[in-house]
């Protein structure tokens, strides 16, 4: 397992400040806490602690899914993986599966569900040929090879059939109730995230109970503690709010 | 795709209530509604819709990984789907990882592990024989081939080393710290599940900084809303608490 | 401070199972533990311990505020002490001022209000005879003066002028937007207790910002631990939601 | 109801930021938004719009409780009203009831205590000569006079008796247990804020089942919620945590 040239790798600080590099684009990387030859990792493995020239310690490891997702260009609105780790624990989404995804954003949604889903595969829709650029460069770099990106509408319709999960992350998912009605399998799933309460009222308006079972709106709020010298507590800043996620089950 | 007999089934009424049944181990369901004729559904395709004698519709799906987990025979302190997703989200767990984890329980954790990392291995310890064997036969009646149980007890020990991910669901986690430190790769998770505060900070106590790096404990607090036609709100009554998780990263 | 014949007393067992009666108007208690004689209690002091007939204790003390709101006839949808005394923290509510409140339900939010301005005055509004009969009832027999109960509709309009907090308790609030304003002091405020989000968003749409400030809407979430031989955690089970509460302040 | 020099006034501009005055004390007000001469607000009348030279319009209130607490000079780590507000809704907290607090820090909670029983006293014990000069000097300005500062150390004795509530917010409530045992009357409480668990786990311990009752521990959330053009949600941040809350009863 020695590092290679061409590999990605992850430098993490002492404090956890995290670094993503390619072996062999660059020579040095300029830190905070000064310069570290990036040729000495050549060979090194995993654990390897590379020093800067002013004495900081990196390790290098192989960065994850998560570490990734972290490190790749984001958009501000990005769904967070606590609640994108949801839909698993909602839906059963696991390998083999095949998903209509709407809007493609930076990919980070996209990148987890073709992780779950290999070698099954995930399409999605993307008005925004921007969004869809950034989202496929992601995508490749990360190495995934189950995703399709359409520069399509998803309101005017979806043409896969059989599908086992549509999740949405658009500002008017009601739009997408009746096509994605025709793009599930029975007993497949939607999921949708919405950030404001009139967006979820709209959607739930938009599901006939004759189509659908086991619509649920939840919200997961994750609560971090920090163990100080003090004494252990809930961290004093909090996010509070992330978005409302809404899934429905076709009948 | 129709159903044919030996298949597993999930029947589910108009308010959700759920039977999951083998076809062809009985002729007949007897419901809260009414009779169902098994034999009639051999043939039929998923969202065909059972009526039982008394005329309550039952749509017919094959189930999940949730719904499995769902129906399964499980014990009291099983990990929630809502807690064991926040893995993936911490830890970046994907296909063809390495898991060892402790307790087995009824192996309903076990399960969402090996179906994230197939065609990687859940090796699991487990010192009850009685809970050992309950979650070996959850796991092979879903049709799971990568898990290995162990009667053995992890407090004594790890034996598999460069292991992806050490999971957790013990009274005394920080007697398996450095079992785990020997057990993981560099990067590599430790992630422990406790219900109360005393564990966690005993577990945090025997974390040193030197050999742990991204140490964090969260809470996942999943609140359900509900649109009735008086209004939308979440619901009145909820899980306040299931447990603390804390993640720890090899450094 | 030897209790007398017509004094309310409170008896609380020693799992806190809580009595009120009246000295003088039974001879006898019956509990679930057994019998106590009442005629025993004349003349002993707080901190009292009487002992049923099969040995189970009772400390017997006075009752607060808030053990009397526990004890007597409430409707079921009462708001909760733990929203109620928002109102403080958000108003500045104090001895002296004046409110008016609707509707008045059983009572306990203006129990909660005069106690709080006493000597100033609560005045309520509420269209249905028996609760405005309970309330009177409720709010009598504790021994509070300060409080005026009007068999009018708030939806009609405001009476009083110069008050320093209008309370409302409303399917409807926003029809009472307008009545307010006339009704309260330039940085008075106004309060409303809504159980679902429509009714919130509603009420945001007809408070104009010429004529209100400070508009502010939140929950108050209590969440209770337990500290147990096994350890400490927050209840497994809690209170999720109780209602929404809006304050605004007139410019 | 006109102003009179020596009043304290409350300005607040469009954007509710807000300014506290005293009349005659300067002839202007330097802001964010240009100079208000405060001559010209003499025999004005609440709800008066004072006009900057550069056009800002602030309107012109008497301050309340809360209104004081939130412009006078404190302590970081003052508890808040969210906070200190639910010691009514768990000790009825009322009129006429007395008091004893450790310890003071800004005077913050002691103003509101004041507020609440007046009539009755409020006495604090602190150690810390410089937090007792700044605490009584707020209350004094706030005119406030039913207060008593003892330059005192609580964990040595509490020389009052009969008292209805015993408040702390100190880093060891433990030490205080036996000695607001001494202080309390049967069915007086017991208040202790501790922003940190192992705090919560100690105070429980060092109360014994044989002297105390409905021993509870909570937390107070407040949940804040914005409207917006695009939509209804809880804001984004919110305060995660400020402290737990311990009430025990004398028995």
């Amino acid at each position: 397992m020695a590092f290679k040239e061409g590999e990605r790798l992850l430098l993490i600080d002492e404090k956890g400040k995290k670094f993503m590099i390619t072996l062999g684009e660059r020579s040095q990387l300029h830190t905070h806490g000064g310069v570290i030859e990036l040729a000495d990792i050549v060979g090194k493995e995993p654990g390897y602690k590379a020093i800067t020239h002013k004495g900081l310690e990196f390790v290098v490891i192989y960065p994850n899914l998560m570490d990734y997702i972290e490190k790749m260009r984001k958009l501000p609105q990005t769904i967070q993986a606590k609640d994108s780790s949801q839909i698993i624990a909602n839906t059963g989404l696991c390998h083999g599966m095949n998903v209509v995804e709407a809007g493609v954003g930076s990919g980070a949604l996209t990148l987890l569900l073709c992780s779950i889903v290999e070698p099954g595969t995930v399409t999605s829709y993307e008005i925004r040929e921007d969004f869809a650029n950034l989202a496929r460069k992601n995508i490749r770099e990360y190495g995934c090879t189950n995703s399709v990106i359409k520069l399509q509408d998803i309101y005017e319709g979806i043409d896969e059939k059989d599908v086992d999960l549509v999740a949405l992350d658009l500002p008017e998912p009601e739009k997408v109730t009746e096509h994605a009605l025709g793009a599930l399998r029975p007993g497949g799933h939607l999921f949708s995230f919405s950030p404001t309460i009139e967006q979820v009222i709209r959607l739930h308006d938009s599901l006939r109970y004759s189509d659908w079972m086991e619509v649920k709106t939840i919200e997961c709020i994750v609560r971090e503690y920090e163990k100080k010298r003090m004494g252990t507590r809930p961290k004093t800043l909090m996010v509070g709010h992330t978005g409302y996620m809404t899934f429905a089950r076709k009948r």
